[in-house]
């Protein structure tokens, strides 16, 4: 079987590393080129490398960068993913789409459009045929979001509970990584032991898009689920992994092992159909009166293509009638570019690519 | 006028240090000794200075540290400052107080004991009457507590909330700094580019304390205000300064201005009574995007005396009902050793010395 | 007796924003504006402020950006303290000098100038005659540069001892903070964990420049001392404060007893004439085994005024023929604006302003 | 073939750790048990791991730590890897030695005992010889050490230039991890933002162990190499692998292509025999500016069990006569555990075991 024509664009970030990584010996995909702004044309891949854990081959780090061409990019891949800066992202995303290129991107231009799913196929993979409504629909493009990387962190172990228990209401505080900032991003003398309090857009995003990742969608467009987020964000000197702390109002009074099961055996068609990057387990629970910790569980997830596209909870405890837990998952793998990926995978094996 | 001989023990610790600084130059106190454990006896107090942003005065930098011993200690001075760790601080602090002694301490030991009061002026000037009911006062002795560095970090914005607006729930995440563990404390390697979701007992404190802060005092005890606090609390690369993420549910609905000049304007007996080391503005209020941050915000307060011991609220902000604001206050001065030094200002200002 | 009026140019940015801390205040220096590029027009100085650890006045804290208007500035101010990008400093620096201003500048576009001098009070006080041979000194106009921040932090270390004793071979590696890279500078991704052994051109500076200030002057120009200088130079994740480890072969073989108090005992005219910013003991020599230390050290220097110019040694010891030590001085302070402004207090002091 | 029994003692350390690492399905080696102090007794062994770029079997995460017992080890067991600190393993390993036990340790504690080899079988594997003249070895017993972290990290540069160039004079300052001090080790408190300039004993250390390791033995003794090598240590806050600036005087005027090409092409008996744990290529070059770095190279090495055993070298520059590069290696994989692991590895090939 011949695999899928594909192009990362915006290369050079952390973003766009990471779905050089992941694109990496990919069962389903063939990476055609890596494209950014004509900065880095004929760049080579390793000289703009910030991934500290992971080890290209030698192909890829010898690949040299290209300026994007929407007009000849459109012609050479079926698929393009994008991990450009938002303002970019609206209309060239847009362009590709309607140039019949199945757009999967970490932007955040599009994610609020009409029919355009934020999509987890974990949890809502029935979003992705809101891409049939999508004007460009005909010409074979479109375009499919991953989440804001805070958002995703926790939509996985919202989705478990709210499918158990009902969930009311959500207040989140965020300690977010460094390399979500992309590069050069945030200037060491502000983060160096410092936190800074304001991530611009962020909590907005948060209590935004879960509602639409939970909801459902029709024809007539997405139903946000009707859940209350409250979110305050800030940065940390962290390099990679969102943490979270979550203090919920759920529907019932589940024990906290039964929260604790909910969670540890949420399963979504992700793994149902074994898409290449969807982690066996997609929440671990963890039992140590510590954990998450970034340094420690960023990267949890197996098989190993699937490293970093779990999220981990612990702590989870129980007061005066609210369930508390921290939650961390990967911003740029889970959060970002593997979010991206295993979304084209689910499209892959629905038949939609 | 004559000074008030004092003594501080626990002086190389991390707050230990912080009483010395406070209590340099101090015009009530003159500090007749610095005690700690017998492995410190002999110890120029500047071999174990960990401050970095304080330069004490060359006859403070010679002082040799002692090895703590009660009996001699009551004979000497009138009042004790205690920075020594909790199991510790429980025996010593109350045979202490049996001797005569007047202990203000930052450690937990005796905090939720039935008369003794989590003392701060700026809110609870009138439970310093408890002391009236401890055994020991007959002899002179008592003991008067600081609240725990996250819960004072908050306690002056939380008050003058619930004064102009009546307060009902309070979700709190922090973001603690490393000096609130002590020296040696957090290991490095746990520390550099991490943070740690764990830290003992403090969700339990801060949910306890604030509500006996912020609550009444009658003979028979103390009274808990009625305000739900939820607490998650985690360890940040950071060396001085909590950090606490707010989203509270108010008894009424001011507008943002409103909320940020009952902020802004709050004062307490402290600033009537011009406690030597009272901020002038207790609650700094930043109107900046970004602020407050712990590198700019942590030594706010003025006069000179008072630096650390304002804290500092930004990014005031209301969403579907609630309030949410980020609080800064530097948990070694005024929630630590500042706060005993100012209550125990408090006690002279009122006779009780 | 009125005050000289000075300008201060890159006011946004670290270097920028420690010359107006060096002059709030300044019993010579009186400053008409702040400058920067057009893009900062208009913006509060409060609002850019990078500095952790001085409080600036509210005065300071609401002046006004300006745009750089050579012509304007050149109408208005004797003064220039400069402390733009070295490519814009080149033309605009000399442009200044042309037009009667005095240039006191940290960029390093102009140090190897036939008669331009690397001036350090404390060390080469005669080298500021050099300016008399500027093409410019007839309109009253010229420059001078203090030294690279490297340079300068062991500089006066190295004088002492070729004074007492003769230097022939300096092998230093530094360990130089993140504020020496400007704001943004360094990315918080490159610095949080790890160490980049790269500063573009720093060793090359180091060791022509450090020749040029131990040298001599001559009206044909100067004559660079017979040391051999080997520098290694890399970035460290610290704020403030350049480390650097100093291996020497000096010219006889003192004691350290002997060496220890060539150091602390060197003064030069910055202390005879009681120059306001000059510390009263330049070389600060620590006897700890484990100083001196950024955090601990950075601000060395006193009356107040000179916090941050005096920089610090320690551990010092022989080898084998060899002497080591470790030195430490502020890269921002003593290596950039503050030793701008101390060489404008000399030629104040000397009568050539 | 049966694998050779082996157990880790001082298992729950930063070395013993890398130690449980390095034995994972191991070739030759079988792990019988983890050994620390009755403290650690029936921890799980992922309870005290602080290792953040490897993931344990489930296996091996819950190994129970056990309590040291010479006796019973030494009946167990043909070999010791040991990762305790050397005030410990003086005695400890000497008496294993008795009981027939080969000792492969970390410790400094024998390293300069007089036919104890310091073991890097890159450079010196004739070294082992030694262990014939080790008063113990007609038990079958005997000690051999790995270097010091520091002196590991440049030793096969400093052994592939003396072999090519001739080496006389190595000028060295470290940049050091945090994890070679253990865990808990660096209190954060000293190194966030901060960078220590002492580690105890570390540059006598390096001073003579570098010429023990690249000198001699015969049955009369190790012979030193005659090369002066002068150290300053530092310890920066970063987590994993040591950085080092060598200034060095060759007895040869190699061209930078010449030196560059000796390093690359540096190869020794590890690499002739195979041994699993070696590096195709010990010293990888990097031809990039600001290379290497710890967190980009500090796991360089192939094949995957050889990740950490490389060292890297960088900005390779000539000045004056002399050279100048930067060297990293993993001071707790080639630094450590690691070290000693290969050093079993060449003894098993040897036939020594």
């Amino acid at each position: 079987m011949s695999k899928i024509s594909v192009a990362v664009l915006g290369a050079t970030g952390p973003i766009g590393q990471r779905f050089v990584q992941m694109l990496e010996d990919h069962p389903y995909f063939d990476v055609e080129g890596l494209y950014a702004s004509e900065r880095s044309e004929g760049r080579r891949f390793g000289d703009v490398i910030k991934i500290r854990d992971h080890e290209f081959s030698e192909e890829t780090v010898e690949t040299k960068i290209r300026t994007m061409d929407i007009d000849k990019i459109s012609k050479n891949v079926r698929v393009v993913f994008s991990g450009i800066p938002s303002d970019l992202a609206g209309p060239t995303e847009s362009e590709l789409a309607k140039k019949g290129v199945a757009v999967f991107t970490n932007a955040g231009a599009h994610r609020m459009d009409k029919h355009v799913p934020i999509l987890i196929p974990e949890i809502n993979p029935d979003h992705s045929e809101s891409i049939r409504q999508q004007e460009t629909y005909g010409s074979g493009g479109y375009i499919v979001t991953n989440a804001n990387c805070s958002s995703t962190g926790i939509a996985m172990p919202l989705c478990a509970m709210e499918n158990e228990f009902g969930l009311e209401q959500v207040f989140v505080s965020t300690y977010q990584a460094l390399s979500g900032a992309g590069y050069p991003g945030v200037p060491s003398l502000d983060a160096v032991g410092n936190v800074v309090p304001f991530i611009d857009k962020e909590e907005e995003k948060m209590e935004i898009e879960l509602a639409k990742i939970l909801g459902g969608y029709s024809k007539a467009g997405f139903e946000p689920a009707d859940i209350m987020v409250m979110a305050n964000c800030a940065r940390v000197p962290v390099v990679d992994g969102h943490l979270e702390s979550l203090t919920l109002k759920l529907g019932s009074s589940p024990s906290l092992d039964e929260l604790s099961s909910a969670l540890s055996g949420f399963r979504g068609e992700a793994q149902s159909l074994k898409l290449p990057s969807a982690p066996d387990v997609p929440i671990v629970v963890r039992a140590e009166k510590d954990r998450p910790q970034p340094v420690y569980d960023a990267l949890a997830g197996s098989p190993k293509r699937a490293k970093g596209m779990a999220c981990t909870a612990g702590r989870i405890r129980e007061s005066k009638g609210y369930y508390k837990m921290f939650v961390l998952s990967h911003n740029t793998l889970r959060g970002g570019a593997g979010g991206s990926v295993l979304n084209a995978e689910l499209f892959k094996a629905r038949g939609l690519l």
